[in-house]
């Protein structure tokens, strides 16, 4: 019963699309924590709309006030309060939505929880905009883990039917990783760019939408981290990125397609790289019983087709209960792909901070202590 | 850092596979739940190792005791121990095992994770043989659904390369799903069940394993369970799903596929069905938004083919730091796909009690009151 | 590590006292409560600094701007956050705090928590101010108890070593609370309004401070609210009460007062009233094994003198860990305890609230369904 | 809802008085840690009752079986379960106990809490039994403590109205502590020991019961433990302590003594001792907002007298729902006192371990690695 996520390191996001300003609360992070606000901007910069075809005409500012937590340009211990006020915000372009339920939206589903109750601008509390302030803590996260020399990287592994190269799972940099957050369109093929940008043309041309798969590595994390049962990497990253809107799937390392091997294949060999204990393959993405084994961490998500297209659909109206047609109107991205990227990286950052910190305790992440 | 699950009702799992008793605390259970000592029996020998090729040979009773929490063959309340002794444990087939690590096994990360302390012996805490908590956890969860006519049920969608009939998503009946968990091997297309044993058979021969695919469908679910952000019925599904051995992959509804869709095929168009709304396709698996809209919530999990094979497989000694050769002895199931199923039930129904508890409340689950 | 509270309906504190906000994100509320601002007001004006001779004089306007959770005056069932700006910030005024530790502050005891990170002006997170936004979510909470007839009502029972009358434990009456609501120095004994003022007038005078003890009380809770062990209704209000600086000690019923007495005197007799059970005395303060029996919940809270004080102490400078001597400036109040009211019956209200959604569930809170 | 505690290290209680057994699960332990069986009996050994004039006559051998968790010895890290069976039920003392409401007991309010279902026995999930494995639990919790040198004693400070010399709060020792550990009734002044046992022979001649109230130091806590807020020490550890039966009232330091003072008299003065900041008084307890300033950690509880009395009470029948008189049969203590300081002490130690291994990290108490 809550928008209340993490173990150590706390997230509370509030806000909705089209009411006065969205938010987060960080409670548990370290104190003297650097804010780099270049690094942040650059992140919300990665998750607002482009001007490319693919994205929504909206114009999303996203500039953040920080209300608390920060002094001197250090992270104070305590909580720290981010606010994104909402300014373009055009109520009236999703006048019928009150009424009618949009196909693949929580209007219909988020009327019966809240009674009816609820604020259905926009999405309200179940817009995509609500990553935003994901985003803003994942950036604090990665600070943090930039500091342990933890990296994370994506790719867009496909747009609709079209695939880019995966990772090699055992072998994937960190300079790779970084090399792909500063790409609009992230992939390993870079031919692949232009053909995604294609596909999602012609979908917004016919007023339809397409989704994708991003796959997601993550290196530098310590052999050993995790709980077995429940508390496990593979738990707690699933329940954070189930989080995000859109996603409607998630495998880690071969994940549905482990299923086609036999053992003998699956089973990542271990061996001896000088000093250190690697596998030969990684097929089980790093994590084996739900505590990482010092190689990549890997997964992919599926993200569905944007719900909101301008075609029109069959629907009902929610207060008379008769059946209706609808066309969404608004502003709307052909493909949330590129966007999600930046959103699944905050949120992987910040459930990894968070097991770290449990694990390891605050005060490993405190840097050193404020002179006089 | 947890073996502890769930917000308002609770278990917390305990137990090595080689020691006294595993066992499972519940916690937050309402009064007057009869306990169904049949029903419960059948969960239990559900997931129970059979006669049959595929499963290991170990003799595995698992009688459960209950320590506390029934009064008079009811719930009281109060928190419920059940403990299940470990009888048949052949510590001396696992003797490698504290030296040379499982590939596909937590031998080393949870070597690394307890500093060589924790009990290794046939998986210790990491083992499969957790799941029999798990299973009388789900049982008792399952009858307050039964209650409320909501119903659990599953078949085998893929072995290896195999493929069963899925579900029809937006079709699906109770008594379907009641008829699955009455097959050992539960399939839609019966011809499914020999080709299955077939493949196990093969890699049971060859001393090899191989996985497999399951889906599960819930039908009965109110609409407008679940909240939006976190705690969600995706995220709090995966994270439990995750939480059992051998899991890489969760996907609902369509789950990958729906990304090769456009948004216009993807969404699941709202009508009228007399009173109720319904959607015409089920893509989204009954979910939208993180919360149930009424129609069968079905997703797919994916399990990893057994890692314990009699094969000869590298790896590493993991107190001397070198490489190894590794045949892993005792007896392990070829294939553990058909003893998941009822444990990927029994997580399901405890989620899904969890979070109707949590909306609901408690004395909403209550058996009227008990007489003088 | 934490400034979150709660299980179903949870509270997450933000702010510094000299930050540019402080505020609080409400998770957990039922849909449709209508939020009534003049009784919010009224309750911020209650712990609002008056202009009598007890009170500081810093000008706190604590204009709540609600950022979230509210649509056309009724909660959504959405995170609700409440923001108040910090307008009269003298930050000049406590410039040598930030090295010479205050005693009875958490100037030292924060600074080594904090690596001396945190803000320290005005108190910082550790600031009294912070308990504006706790009155917020208390006022909130309080309409909920409100439609179920509950009441908090609280007398001041000392100041220094003057002392009002103490409730009658077992017949104090919703007429009675709701009329100590309304006065700026609530007692049963209306003489004592003055003795207490002077008493606040001579420590404040003598550049001084005094404090004193709250008296509650709780009306209209049904029986069988709480849960045994942990999660009591005395282990939950008085990890909520500690939580409100300056508080020293509490006690339910006759408290400390009860172990001089017999266990044939401390027993409190159950009788039928007509239909109802109740008990002839109420020295245990309406709970039994933590769990509500239907009486009034009664709990005294200690609440200890002012600890900035404008008379010169001994202390040292926690940069140069020297000796040194300290006069506190600035505004203080002489005696927090007529604005420690509000506060602690907001806490309560908070408290109780979340106990009643957990045990009845959300559902049963919302306020019927929105019409078209 | 629940008999779990904790956040990082977790204690999830079950069982009933007389049931088959009662036990406790540990979850988060470090891996690694000793389990030093003799201490543990020794401290089962201070909580069972004696053969003295003021404890039951009931028979506990409180035999614990460790069920998981430890492994050669020491803790695997993974969950520890502690069972303890009944084995001298006399279910035939308690047969009124059904019908008729004890006063001063949960009976009635559990009853309606539970609907009736809950085994009302011997108090059941509420009797004052189900501390026996919270002092296992502390036990363990106390070797990790030892291990950091922070040591936890306590004395009777009074029975009924005698009373003993208080702690000098400031300068309390580890030796002074341990010295009380040992003795069967530890006080400060020794001629309290016959005083005490004489009032207590004097109630159970009259077959009445008395209370008292237990002072409690903490030496050795590092500065700056725990949190502003919530989580704070006072907070977490009254949360604890009114978890534990017949507790009525907390405070700490001066408690509600220090409301007496004026605020230079309450304040704590700092000064340099060599290289350490101290206070010259200790009337806020060795707490500062909630976090700790270096300074031993004093608290009293208030423990009211045995409701369990043989006097004819006034009580109502909870199935007729009639007037009725009790007069309570078994064997109960005449003071329950003396028994319930290992439990303070060890709900104390439990706390302070999850507040230590939240802020440091699991890691940091782990002990060394294990060797090949």
């Amino acid at each position: 019963m809550s928008s209340i996520f993490g173990k150590n390191l706390k997230l509370s996001i509030f806000g909705e699309s089209h009411g006065p300003a969205i938010g987060v609360v960080l409670d548990g992070l370290p104190s003297g924590i650097l804010l780099d606000s270049e690094k942040i901007s650059q992140e919300m910069a990665r998750r607002r709309p482009s001007k490319g075809p693919h994205s929504t005409k909206r114009q999303e500012s996203d500039l953040v006030e920080i209300l608390s937590g920060v002094h001197r340009g250090r992270t104070t211990g305590t909580p720290l309060c981010a606010m994104i006020k909402n300014r373009d915000a055009h109520s009236v372009d999703y006048g019928d939505i009150e009424r009618l339920a949009r196909p693949g939206h929580a209007d219909y589903s988020g009327f019966v929880r809240y009674k009816g109750f609820n604020d259905i601008r926009g999405g309200g509390h179940f817009s995509g905009r609500l990553t935003a302030p994901l985003v803003f803590a994942g950036a604090v996260a990665q600070h943090i883990l930039d500091e342990q020399d933890i990296t994370i990287g994506s790719h867009i592994d496909t747009i609709q039917d079209m695939k880019d190269i995966g990772f090699d799972k055992a072998g994937v940099t960190r300079e790779q990783l970084l090399a792909l957050r500063t790409m609009d369109i992230p992939v390993n093929d870079l031919s692949c760019r232009e053909a995604y940008l294609e596909i999602i043309e012609e979908a917004r041309m016919a007023t339809d939408s397409v989704g994708g798969i991003i796959e997601t590595a993550v290196v530098g994390l310590p052999p050993g981290l995790g709980s077995p049962i429940f508390n496990n990497v593979e738990a707690n990253l699933s329940a954070m990125l189930f989080s995000i809107p859109a996603v409607k799937g998630i495998e880690f390392g071969e994940g549905f397609g482990i299923t086609t091997l036999r053992g003998s294949q699956a089973n990542d060999a271990f061996y001896m790289d000088s000093e250190t204990i690697k596998t030969q393959t990684n097929n089980n993405g790093g994590i084996n019983g739900g505590i990482t084994n010092g190689m990549p961490v890997v997964f992919r998500v599926a993200i569905k087709p944007t719900s909101s297209i301008a075609l029109e659909q069959d629907t009902v109206d929610i207060r008379t209960m008769e059946n209706a047609k609808l066309k969404v109107r608004g502003r709307h991205d052909a493909c949330i792909v590129p966007r999600a990227v930046p959103v699944i990286e905050a949120a992987t950052a910040f459930v990894l901070c968070d097991m770290l910190i449990g694990q390891f305790g605050l005060e490993a992440f405190c840097e050193g202590s404020h002179e006089p």
